[in-house]
């Protein structure tokens, strides 16, 4: 059953050097694809953001040492398998489909990225890695974005993906993203968790470097401000590529032609992708929205929307349409960042709650009670103390939670 | 409901040097006690936790304040309201109660220590507050431990306390704790979650600064290693008590004769109290130790041990005894601290199902199955790296953690 807060799939613009190819590999028990392959033009370039796991799947450990080149021919996702915590068995399953992939594009293995998800502990099984990965190349071309969304999910509930278009000069770029995470888990699976992969694919050419740093300053206001439980994957990887058919002069700082743009669409692209997966967060009914401001940074602000966005009595009252602010004064005590008690205010849905160290005089709960019945929460913190802010997302944790984590084997 | 995991109330001594009187100030609609005195003999010594909250209470402030000079002569505990985030009205008020139990004591403001839990952001109403100081000191000496431990409750299914024996040379001394922490929230309360007080008093002669050394180290072991939800009170508070009527030799470091058996009394019935706490964790079904050993240091290994505690994913696994190993490495990666993939193993009651990276060759579920079916679970988990060494506690997570924080005004 599709997550309430779920958003139809969207019409999605090709983009030029880049083909698509799906298959089945068979990776768990069912009859759908499993296998995505992405093939790149030359002069592809690509940047990422792995998991800062100290577990992380061999996949995200090839990743890691092949990006800084900043070139790729290939993406492999596999779904249904995560191959985290697989020993050497795993790593050289792994390397092997990697190596066919490569042997397929007449490329270096070191071109080709890799990604997978699902259950933990198993080696990814290799001759099925193989075929599926040779299945998915002699269909390249054949599929199109929805059928690769669909085919690296696991327990999502919904397929996400976005798009978006920018103005480099005279030329209109186009950037695809697709991601999954976050779903739910079906009765026989064990999973780590929501691990979060996300794709973005644009015609663009921009230098290995200048993609890295808008990627990454992207990153900083979408991915790393959502949370559905605190629980982070071995296998986390949002990965980036410039085919560069657009034929623009190459993007490679600040200073480039059509960088704003290029930087605005990518951050706009990443803050949609980010929201989807918390809108498929498990057991998720609402959607909750935090704005932080008047912290000492910037960094300290997401932080504090963070203890706030992962604390279980705060999502418990956003689940019960409970204005609950003692809840968020307790969370803003206990993250850890400057904060000073008595210069503390909330809102909830713009209606000021909180001022001063203690309750607005004259509260009224009603518009507060009738803004928490709806399917997406504001909170607003402001701390008085300085000029940074930070905006985080997160879903409000509910029965569906237990649920999709606790119950599936009693 | 009492928790499944409750313990019976134990038979619990006189400790000579301290009155108790109870007394109902009906800071809620209720009919049971609320406000609790404990009255010292002159010479008592104190030491004391307080929440590191960025926000709270008055009477944390006041706490922090006096406990440096070390003396007490009363302890006062109201119950149904926090007094937090309530401005300067609440700080009056919280001021005027402590004012009045010196004045009934004869004693310094500064020599009276006060805490309060419940309702956040309704300031402490001062009439009655002062009212039952004063009923409940006129009935000094009529109240037992129990009647005490009860007074103190708000969301606590069951009352929790324990005692202890210590020989300091010749005399034989007596502690006596008692907590409240974690319980039930009754439908119509609005609580900030599971705040903890905790009080120890012993008949000991203790020097403060070393019932400040000993209570802090029994800490790092017992209290700073538990968790429900990962969620840190405005107003958590423990306190200890040495009224020094048994009338050893003050122990004032480790060289005072008995000093070592004082310590190890104390940290032995700092840990059952804190456990009766976990015992008490809203929704709770099952206790979890978690046993971490091989970290770089003793900080790193609690560090990583509260990692897994406060993991939702590990906390609805156990909930649905299901024996996911995958999810304590998720959480061992994420946890921030010093960890390496290859060298970690971990045990689910004393059965390796993980090492070196993957799982156990030839692993047989079944004995983990029928552990992970009991009621008190065990998980070990070896870094490989150093001697750092930490055990944490911690409950499930279920479907009546939901129910008490979400439901209630749905």
């Amino acid at each position: 059953m599709a997550s309430p807060l779920a958003r139809p799939f969207p019409a999605l613009p090709r983009v030029a050097g880049c083909r698509i190819g799906v298959a089945h590999a068979g990776y768990r028990n069912w009859q759908r694809n499993d296998v995505t392959f992405l093939a790149f033009d030359e002069g592809t370039t690509v940047a990422g953001l792995l998991t800062r796991s100290k577990c992380p799947s061999p996949e995200v450990e090839w990743c890691r040492e092949v990006l800084g080149a900043g070139r790729a021919r290939g993406l492999v996702v596999n779904a249904g398998n995560s191959n985290a915590f697989t020993g050497a068995a795993g790593r050289a399953a792994s390397a092997a489909q990697v190596a066919e992939a490569a042997r397929l594009l007449g490329c270096a293995p070191r071109e080709v990225l890799v990604a997978s998800t699902g259950v933990i502990g198993v080696p990814l099984p290799v001759a099925r890695a193989i075929a599926g990965v040779r299945a998915a190349h002699a269909r390249l071309g054949e599929a199109d974005w929805r059928q690769a969304t669909e085919a690296i999910g696991t327990t999502d509930t919904f397929p996400k993906a976005a798009a978006r278009e920018a103005m480099l000069g005279e030329a209109r770029a186009t950037f695809v993203g697709f991601i999954k995470g976050s779903g739910m888990i079906a009765p026989d699976l064990e999973l780590a968790g929501a691990t979060m992969l996300g794709f973005i694919v644009t015609d663009a050419a921009v230098a290995p470097g200048f993609l890295a740093h808008a990627l990454e300053r992207a990153s900083e206001q979408t991915f790393a401000c959502i949370t559905v439980d605190g629980d982070t994957s071995t296998s986390d990887t949002v990965l980036a590529f410039a085919t560069g058919a657009l034929g623009n002069p190459p993007i490679d700082g600040w200073a480039s032609p059509g960088a704003d743009a290029f930087a605005f669409a990518l951050l706009d692209l990443c803050r949609e992708l980010a929201l989807l997966v918390v809108r498929d967060g498990e057991g998720a009914q609402k959607l909750i929205e935090i704005r932080v401001s008047g912290a000492v940074s910037d960094a300290s602000a997401r932080r504090v929307g963070l203890a706030i966005a992962n604390s279980p009595l705060v999502k418990t009252a956003i689940a019960g349409g409970d204005a609950n602010w003692g809840r968020v004064v307790m969370a803003v005590g206990k993250a850890g960042e400057p904060a000073e008690r008595d210069r503390l205010s909330i809102r909830f849905g713009g209606v000021e709650v909180a001022r001063d160290g203690g309750v607005v005089p004259g509260y009224d709960e009603a518009p507060v009670a009738a803004h928490l019945a709806g399917e997406e929460i504001e909170i607003a913190v402001d701390l008085g103390l300085g000029e940074g802010r930070a905006t985080v997302w997160t879903c409000d944790l509910t029965h569906g939670y237990i649920a999709i984590n606790a119950d599936y084997r009693s």
